[in-house]
Order: structure tokens, then C-alpha cells, then sequence
């Protein structure tokens, strides 16, 4: 029940300043002037296109970087779980042992990790608002639609490439990113879960920690590892206090820009909603996990997901709670609103947005129920994902493609089709569960004599229709994918496999409420938003960022601790602190590998650190690098008071938390005996390295 | 997502404003005249004495009526359901197969069921007030727990009774409640669960509805049935529409007299706070139920518990976070304001009563991590609720009556160990579950480095914590507690009961934080709504009802259905609706003696029905009697409108749900064979009810 401190609210009385170290900058307008007066450096343009092309994104929601000429990824762990748990098998549980490639012949392929490097931006605004000038409602939305997925194709000359128009500034300025992909990625290095989660969910999103939350990958091409132009090169000396530090990643969304009406509306209807129904998934998993080892191995990866979700959406709805942010919240719009005001023109023509929003919200109250149960209401079943997709495929993809629905655009479909047609293992017990709770989830919020729910339900139960589908469907061979989505509308329309019957039953239902939402709320906001950005740049200019959009954003900042109440909290851990905290017990059970490697560790080695760098959920194996563009840590989680972040930052107490570049080297050559990617990331310093783990082997 | 509607809002703009059919009124002030001129029927004083003597308490949170002159109480089947489930086996199910004793010698015994029924009502306002007199703070706590202790223990001359002084009007009004004990209750007949609760948690709250929601019981008296003087006759012909119907039974408590600082407490922190618990808890148990046939068994009432709370405070929550709503919470607090301030002395002495509730809740923000996990994070453990009655026991039966905490006073020691010594079963592996949660989720709160949670844990995890002390106890041995209850604090101090060694180590801390919660802020907020209490009656009179308070409360209404939206709701459902909405699964398959009955019942039975009675939870079991004190119908729940009755009353949809009588006894005569029971409950109407059974079988 922490909440965010006054300061805080003193702070957001002025609208998104980007005083402090605040702000998440798009490359296009880094303020370098802005960190040469605070910290004497000022990032040049080749500077940033370096860092920019030595940065990745992966496709799930991640961020990472290249850290070597030959394709060499660092992301965290808990990125790459995914892909660590589907390389397993009930015999042989990577997630447990951790991996090690010894050759580049031993690294597996992801069945299901996507690389994108952010090649080129360019502006399309102009282009964007010619399309929907003097439109509104469902016209406003399939222009803007359409003209966002014809820039797209346009953009899109191979399926190398991956186009995507971003709305900025909610709508102020709209982007196209150019992204090459990478969809042959392999596995390299990951340590076991009990290192990379020390602490697990207890410690999540807390300070002091201890975590080797990393995992490298490599981009392969051709079949062998592909060659990178640009890379970060790894620091001699890691991350010093007070040291200028530079994070660069894929922040996923934030929401700073809100009106009160949508902060309201989060506080009171959407954040306890969604927190309610992830605390009972996760101890519904928890339940399931005391059948046995078999179900605890499939339900792993699941459950980090349940709780990491809950625990940050948590620290959220609490920030949201805080009377005092709340009414700083309310200043700064009263402040926008009377800004905006001063010229009178501009008043009649952008004071109404804000009355705009709050309908849109009110009518967001009344269909939520439908929207949340049938549109989102199946998201934690591979299953119905992969069916519903191949249903709406064939409806789709027939139909011109400004008028598809937009994850059905064309520049969308190689991803996709890349996540339909995986070879990801899918746990039909683990579906059995997840989709029968869905269903159960489904009646609940409509009510059994809903038209939808007995479409769904029938006289079974909800169990009985998971049960009947998930062992009678076809759709965990990805062939039988592959035909539907190859036979079109006529396949689907045909098909009696059990599961394309459920989703066809629902999605007239879905797509129905879907729609009120994209034309009612979405559009509505959407355009509201975009007047209120254009008033604001006019009142303001461009002198700050966008909200997060899990585009490609710098942030700067330095190490250093914070104060929690009256208790200072030092910047940096050591690897003695692991030892000392460590109980033999899961989630504070250090792995035998550690145990075994204590004597030869040098224990003072800085093990995690953080900084004011701004950064939210997406940030996630992001480097950060020191102004020599050379990586000094790894970021893997926020502190609790980042949670907060999303809707405003705190410099007194936000803090990334980030893994020491000091920490990854010692653990892989005296622990992990991974030698052999120490060399990769240090070319020239392999002297170095090999002189500091003698001096280790004699000081342990 | 269902929100109260605007007509609730001009309601609640006069405060507790007793119009319509609203209030939950004490017997010793029922408002006659109010009926008079309503419905042309005013309860005289030998009417309401009637009334109250024939209604009973369930100890442990329930309502109930005397149906004949030997002791049968009719109550609901989910107020039995402890019972039902203790009496079970794993080889015999009464929850799911029911239960009828064909003789009273096959009446078996509740091992946890004690009825009480209230003789007396005396009014010693002046008394705790005299002791309170111009004291504050830990003071005036003491005093008020102390002189409350006094009159209790001496009004309680004998274990056959039990003595409470409750607190009326938030301390407007000290009350002494006298009941008659009894404490010998036996089972005689429940439905199976499958129709006491057809459709579930889904239905749960809701309307239409088709449950048999009954249970009847037995009180005895020396081994004999007790003879009543005073009892329910039943109606010959049940509830019709329109017509005027008393509800007599015991609130549990409603929060309606709450300052706004208190509501908002209750909607940004105790009720999300409280959902997301009972959310997590309800996933956990629907898992541990997947293991087995067993886990299902011991686990359906924990998990009915849980259910039926998270619903009813989900409703609590949604009416808060109705704007509407809460804005005319605001306004009656503003008016009221104003009301006090018209004389400037009461306006000084008063006003700031206010603001020290709003600090009172300010520091229970800040302690309430600690409160919630230490002094409240047990509640689900029924063992380590037993060790620290034990522990309790030990430190607080040696200090005076008066400084003891409230639950070790003299007058309760009969519940607490008529609780303590139950023979009711306990089940290690639930116990494990709900032990090891409990745990974790106090290191969740908390962090793992808070001392307390150090003591509880050392270096063992939660699970392994509560596996050693759940394996290793004597405490499901009554006989072992009786030990260490009679052995007092030198028993339990030498005790090495792992269990007793847990509850003991971590008692020091949950004492200090209770402490600070009855001395700062329980006090202090008590004392403040005295002073508005006082205020209030000074300008308006007692002209009103206190909250609930799970004392015996009278309310008057009728049976009406509503409007949803534009939809009417009938008041009355049927048999043959029963049949028409049965799917053959769970929780909509209709039990096999109602299938096999089919042909020999009346379809047109009426089965349940809705009136405008303002109950809350607490009023389960209740009768619902008409204006010659006859039984028309059973309470067993309330619609989802009713659930914002927690604040305020809103006639237009605010409605109970009743098991029409009809329905009662056609089941009991036609499917269950229980002539038994149907001529006890009309001694005088037997010829009647064999007609209509015969006519019943004709018309078939």
C-alpha cells in the first residue's frame, strides 16, 4: 500500500515537464542540448543513429540490443522465457538448468521470438490528416484507418521489412517506423530461473535486488549468424555512481497525457476490473499447479506473466488512489484547459474534446461488459487466439485493406502469420484451464441467459466445453493452420473442427461490440486527443515527448539511489548481498551452480544497480549505456514507486533497475564457464577479462 | 458492471432519509404509525413481542425463525451448510444428497450451530456515558470496553444466556441485548445443495431465481425438543403480490451513517484491497478442487464463503464507484453540516469531529499493511485461529474484565469456547492450502525482511511452514485444546505445539499494531460519531434507524418486482421455470428427486419472489411473515441492486429474494416425503395440505 509522495504531486502541476531526468524521447527529437547542460555531453546525430541501430525490439514486447558484430542479442531472461520453456521438454527443463551453447551448431532455434531493428522514421503526418480532415465517427476511423495501412503497404516493398504508422503526442504527430526484422533467432546463454528471478514475485518490482536477468540470443541469416553494422561494445569499468546513463528501448504505453475523465475511468472501472480478475488466474494456476511437476513445468511461464501484470497494475490503480496525485492531475488539465483558452478560436474549436472524452468514457461504461468477455475475454488461451485469427482472417483478408481490420492490414500479416504458424508447444491440459475459466469468467460478467453465452455455453458446462473442444480440435498442428488459413473463407466456413466452431459461434457478437468501440469511443477519443495535441504543440511547441507507444525511445539519467521514507537506499548491490539473503528456499534459493562457485566469485562485484533513468513495462532488456555508447548494465525491472509512471515521473524515487555489466561478466566466465561469449562481447578485452578472473580465483 | 441508477442519488440528498419502504428498525422503536398510514396496519406492542420472541440468531452470522411449538427453526440451507458439511463423510455427502430425519431420534447434532433468541432490550446510554465523560484516545477506549465489559458480565447470571451492549446510532444509543442461548441444535432436514443453491455463484444475487434455499433445525433442551411459548404459524395461502410483508431477522451491519472521508477509504482502499484478496483466494480454491473428488468435498463451503463475499463486496465497490452516488453521499454530509452548524456551540463542539475521522483514516492507511497481515491474515485458518484463541486466551483471562481485549470478555467466553471445542472437523490439506497462502500473502504485504514476517518463516518457505505446523499440531484435538485453555498462560508458554509456537511468535507484533489501531484510530472515530450522533438526534429527532449491527431489526415492505433498465421484473417465479432453465450441469442440473417428482407437482408453484424489505447480509434465513405474524416466505438473499444497501436504500430496485412458502411445502410433502415436517408446521392445516398434495398428483 506504498503511495507515490508529494513531490510527485507538486510535480505534475505543470503539464509533462521534462525537467529533471524525465521523458522517454523519440530519436527524431532527442534533447541533447537539454543533457549537455545537465550533465556536460551532448549526444551527436551519429552518436544516436549508433545507439539507435545497435538497439532491438522484440516482436512480444521487449526490448534488446546487439552486442556484437556477429548477431550476438542481449535481452533478459524473463524475455526470452518464452522461448526457454517451449526448448524444453518434461525431461529436460531449461527454465530450471539454464543453457549454454557451447558452439554455434548448439543454438536452437525460438519457435517464436521475432527481432526488429528500427531502420528508418520518417513524418506522415500531413499525409495522415489530409485523409481524415473534416471526418468523424466511423468515417473519421476508416480513413484514418485506411490511409494508415496504404502508407503501410506502400512501405512494405518485403517481408524483410516491417512498416508500422505510429500515432504520437495521441495523435499530434503520426510516424512511419521502418523496422528490419529477424525472425531466425536462436538460443545462446540463459542462467536458471532461480538467478535470473531471485526472489521471484516477493521481490518483483522492489530494490535492494539480486537477479542475472539475462539471456542472449543471435540473429541468424541465411542460416548463419547475421553480420550487424552497428553494436554496443562493453564497458571496462561498468556503472559508477552518479555516472550519466543512457536507456535505450521500446517503452510499451503510457498514459501521462489522459484526461481526468480516462484517469477516472482507470482508477474506478478498468484497473480493479482487470486486477480482480488477474488475482484470480493467478491463484487459479497457483491451485493448478499443486497437481503435480508436470503442470507446475507448463504453467510457469503463465503464472510470471499473471503476476508480473497484477503486481504492476497494482502499483498503478495505487498511484491513481493517492488523493494528492489525483488532484495534481487535475490542476495540470485545468492548466492545459486555460492555456488553450486564451485564444478564443482555438477554445470554441478544442474545449469541446475534453467534454467529448468524458461521453466517450461514459458510453465505454455501458458496453464494457460485452467488450471485456467477448472481445478480450478469451486472451489467455493459445488456443481460441489461433482460431479466432484464422476465423477473422478468412472475413478479412478478402476485403480491401484500409478496410480490414487493423491487425489484419497487410504490413501486419508476416507477423501474424509468424505467431499462427509457430511451432511453440501448446499444453492442452494447461488450455483445458484456461479456456473453461474464460468461459466461466464469460457467464459470470453477461449472465447465463445471455444470447452470446448460451451460443457458447449450450446445456454443457464451462468445463465440458473446453474439455470437448481442445481434445477435439485439429489446431495444434500447425498444418492444419496452415490449410485453413490457405483455404480462406470457404475452409473456415466448412470446418468442423470443434474450436473454429466456438469462435465462428461468438465473433458476430464480438465483432459487434468491437465495432461500437472502434467508432463510438475510439474514434471519438482518438480525435479529441489529436485536437488537444495539436493546441498544445500550438501552445507550447514540441519541447516534450510522447507518451510510450513500444516505439524506440532514449532516456537519460544517472545512478543513484533514493530515499524511502527516511531510509536511504544505496544505488548498487554486490554479490555477497545474494549470498547473505539467500534462504535455500524458492523464490530465495540460489542455484547449485551459484553455490558451488562462491569460492572462486569475487563477492564485492557490483551485482545490480539503479538509475533515474524514465523508463515503464517494455523497457525490458534494455541496455544502458554510458556516453561512449558502451553497455554498462541491463535493465530488468523498475522500483516499486516506477509503477506510478505510467500516468506521471517522480525523480525522487522513480528508479530503473538494472543488471551491473560488471555482474554478466563475472557470472559467465566463473559460474557459467561461457568464456566463449566473454570474448565476443570484449574483442579487445579479452586480457582484461582473463587478469580479472585469475585476481578472483585468488581473492575468493 | 451494473451501476445503481440517478434515483438514488435524489434519494440519498436527505440523509438516512426513513421514506418509501426503507429501515432496518429496532423493536423497541418500530415506527406503527409509518405502516399505518402506508399499508392500514399498525404492529401492536403483543404483534411485535410475538415477533421478536419467534425470530432467532444463528451465533455465527445468521437469521432464523421458531416454526412450531418444539423448538423447529427454519433458517437457510446456506446458513446450515457448516453443519451439513460436518455431518458428511467422504462416503456420505449430505451436501449434495440432503438430509431428512424421519424420527427426531434421527436428529444428529451441529457440532458448531449455536440459535440464540433475544428476551430483553434495556437501554444504559446513560451508564457509558457517565464512565466516558471527557475522555478521548486509549482512555476512552478503556473505559468504554470497560464499563461495556461491566454491564455485560453483570446481566450474564447464567451460560444459558448471552449479554451484549451494542452500540446504536454509531454511539448515539448504548443498548444491552439480552438473548436466551442455545447451544443443543440438531439437524432435521436439508435439500440438496444442488437446489438450494440451483444456478450458483452465477445466480447468487440475482433475479429471477429457483432455489430451495432451506434448512430446518431443531433447538433441545435436556436432550428434549424445547418447548416455545412463542412461534411462526404458517400462511395457508403465501405471499401475493402487493401485499404487505415483515422481515424479522439480524443485519449484519450496513455502513449508511459513514462520512465521506470514510466512503472514500472504503472505495480506493479497504474494498479493492479486500476483492483482490478474496479474487485470488477463490482462483486458488477452484485449483486445489481440480486435484480430486476429496479436495472438491472439503473445500465447497470455504469456497461458497469466499464467493459469496467477493460478490457482495464487488456490489459494494460498484455502488461507491457510481459518481452519482457518491456525489450525493457528499451532498447529505454537506447538508447534514449545515444542520449542525445552525447553533454556533454544537457547530464548535461538533463540526471537528469530522476532520478527526478523516485523520483517523489517514493513519489507517499507514498502518493498515500491517493490520491486515498480522492481526487479520489468518482469518481462513481454522487451526491457527484455535492457537490464537489459546494464546490470546492465555494472556487475557488473567487481567481484569474491563482491560481485556473486547472477544476475552467474560460475557463472550462462552462463544469463544463453545467455538473452541467444537468437535467440527478439520482438514489437514485445506488447512495446508489455506495456512501456506496466508503466508505468502503476509510476505507479500509486507516484504521479506519486515520482522514479523521473519519470525514467521525463518529460512522455510510458506508452504513448508505450514506443512511442519499443520503435520506436527495436537490442536485438531479438542481434547488438547481444552488442555491448554485450562492449563492457562504457563500451559501455553511451555508449550513446543509448532502451531502454538507460531501464533505465539508472531502475537507481539499483531497486538502492537491492533493496539494502535483501537487506541488511534477505532477510538477516535467512535468517538467522533458519537458527537455527530448526538448532533444529529438534537436536530432531527430519532426519527430514523441505526445501521445494522447484527441485532434484531423489523422491516416493513411488499411484494413488488422491479425495472432493469426498460426490462419489468416479475415478483413471482414458478416451478415449471425451474424445469425450463435446468441444463443437467452444474450449478443448472436440477437434483434427481426433482426429476423423478416432476409429474407429481404443481408446476405453477410459486417458488421465489421478490419484496422491498431493506435487508442485508445477515438476513439470511429470515422469514417473511404478513400481517397476522404468518410465515409467506424464507429470505436467502437480496438482488444485485441490493447490495449498494450497504450505503443507502434505493426503493426503486433495491429488492429481497424469499423462498415463496407454497414452495416449501409442496417440496417438503411432494419430492421429499417430509410430512413430518409439513405437519409440524400446520398443526391445524393438515386436511389442507394432504388436498392439495392430492390435487397436485392429479394435475400432474
Amino acid at each position: 500500500m506504498r503511495r507515490l509522495p508529494c513531490t510527485l504531486a507538486a510535480l505534475l502541476a505543470v503539464p509533462l515537464l521534462a525537467g529533471a531526468d524525465e521523458g522517454m524521447w523519440t530519436f527524431d527529437a532527442f534533447p541533447s542540448a537539454k543533457v549537455q547542460a545537465a550533465y556536460g555531453f551532448s549526444p551527436t546525430p551519429e552518436w544516436l543513429e549508433n545507439v539507435r541501430l545497435s538497439s532491438v525490439r522484440l516482436a512480444r514486447g521487449c526490448s534488446g540490443s546487439f552486442v556484437s558484430e556477429h548477431g550476438l542479442v542481449m535481452t533478459n531472461h524473463h524475455c526470452a522465457h518464452t522461448c526457454i520453456e517451449q526448448l524444453s521438454t518434461a525431461s529436460k527443463d531449461l527454465v530450471r538448468s539454464g543453457f549454454l551453447a557451447r558452439t554455434a551448431a548448439e543454438e536452437p532455434k525460438c519457435p517464436d521470438v521475432e527481432v526488429n531493428q528500427l531502420v528508418r522514421i520518417s513524418d506522415v503526418t500531413a499525409r495522415v490528416r489530409a485523409a481524415t480532415k473534416d471526418l468523424a465517427g466511423e468515417r473519421y476511423e476508416k480513413a484514418l484507418r485506411g490511409e494508415m495501412a496504404r502508407i503501410e503497404k506502400e512501405c512494405q516493398t518485403s517481408d524483410q521489412l516491417r512498416c508500422d504508422v505510429v500515432s504520437l503526442y495521441q495523435g499530434g504527430l503520426y510516424h512511419l517506423y521502418t523496422y528490419r526484422r529477424f525472425q531466425d533467432v536462436r538460443l545462446v546463454f540463459a542462467p536458471e530461473l532461480a538467478i535470473a528471478f531471485f526472489g521471484g514475485d516477493p521481490d518483483n518490482f522492489m530494490f535492494p535486488r539480486y537477479d542475472l536477468d539475462v539471456a542472449f540470443l543471435r540473429v541468424y541469416e541465411g542460416g548463419k549468424p547475421a553480420r550487424m553494422k552497428s553494436w554496443f561494445r562493453w564497458s571496462r569499468h561498468g556503472a559508477a555512481e552518479g555516472e550519466l546513463t543512457f536507456v535505450t528501448g521500446h517503452p510499451g504505453g503510457s498514459e501521462r497525457a489522459l484526461t481526468v475523465a480516462e484517469l477516472q475511468f482507470q482508477r474506478d472501472v478498468a484497473l480493479p476490473d482487470r486486477l480482480m480478475s488477474l488475482a484470480e488466474l493467478r491463484g487459479l494456476l497457483t491451485g493448478f499447479r499443486l497437481i503435480g511437476e508436470e503442470e507446475k513445468r507448463i504453467s510457469t511461464a503463465h503464472l510470471f506473466y499473471v503476476e508480473n501484470s497484477y503486481k504492476a497494475l497494482r502499483g498503478r490503480l495505487e498511484a491513481l488512489e493517492d488523493p494528492d496525485f489525483f488532484r495534481a492531475k487535475a490542476a495540470a488539465e485545468a492548466s492545459l484547459r486555460a492555456d488553450i483558452a486564451k485564444v478564443p478560436e482555438r477554445a470554441a474549436r478544442v474545449l469541446p474534446a475534453f467534454g467529448a472524452i468524458e461521453q466517450a468514457e461514459k458510453r465505454l461504461r455501458e458496453i464494457r461488459p460485452e467488450l471485456t468477455a467477448l472481445e478480450h475475454g478469451f486472451m489467455d488461451s493459445d488456443l481460441f487466439g489461433i482460431a479466432r485469427t484464422l476465423v477473422r482472417a478468412a472475413e478479412e483478408r478478402p476485403r480491401p485493406n484500409e478496410e480490414r481490420l487493423r491487425e489484419y492490414r497487410e504490413s501486419n500479416l508476416p507477423f501474424l502469420t509468424q505467431r499462427l504458424f509457430r511451432e511453440a508447444p501448446i499444453y492442452p491440459q494447461l488450455e483445458k484451464l484456461l479456456l473453461g475459466h474464460a468461459l466461466e469468467k464469460i457467464r459470470e460478467r453477461l449472465g447465463p441467459d445471455h444470447p452470446a453465452v448460451k451460443k457458447l455455453l449450450g446445456k454443457e458446462s464451462p468445463a465440458e466445453v473446453a474439455a470437448r473442444v481442445v481434445d477435439g480440435t485439429q489446431l495444434r498442428d500447425v498444418a492444419a493452420r496452415r490449410r485453413l488459413w490457405d483455404g480462406g473463407a470457404a475452409a473456415v466456413g466448412a470446418s468442423t473442427d470443434p474450436l473454429v466452431a466456438l469462435s465462428r459461434a461468438v465473433d458476430p457478437d464480438a465483432r459487434a461490440v468491437r465495432k461500437i468501440w472502434e467508432e463510438e469511443i475510439d474514434a471519438a477519443s482518438k480525435k479529441a486527443h489529436e485536437l488537444i495535441a495539436e493546441a498544445r504543440f500550438a501552445a507550447q511547441g514540441r519541447t516534450t515527448y510522447p507518451d510510450a507507444t513500444f516505439t524506440l525511445r532514449l532516456s537519460y539519467g544517472q545512478v543513484k539511489g533514493w530515499k524511502e521514507g527516511t531510509r536511504e537506499i544505496p544505488p548498487f548491490t554486490s554479490f555477497a548481498g545474494a549470498f547473505e539473503r539467500a534462504t535455500g528456499r524458492d523464490p530465495f534459493a540460489l542455484p547449485e551452480s551459484w553455490l558451488r562457485s562462491r569460492d572462486r566469485l569475487d563477492l564485492a562485484t557490483r551485482f545490480d544497480f539503479v538509475t533515474t533513468n524514465d523508463i515503464i513495462g517494455g523497457n525490458s532488456g534494455s541496455p544502458v549505456v554510458n556516453r561512449k555508447a558502451e553497455i554498462v548494465g541491463l535493465i530488468f525491472d523498475g522500483n516499486i514507486r516506477s509503477l506510478g509512471g505510467e500516468y506521471g515521473f517522480d525523480p525522487a524515487t522513480n528508479r530503473a533497475v538494472a543488471v551491473h555489466s560488471d555482474a554478466l561478466l563475472e557470472a559467465l566466465s566463473k559460474i557459467y564457464g561461457a568464456q566463449r561469449i566473454v570474448d565476443e562481447l570484449q574483442p579487445s578485452g579479452r586480457a582484461a577479462a582473463r587478469a580479472k578472473q585469475a585476481k578472483g580465483r585468488r581473492g575468493g
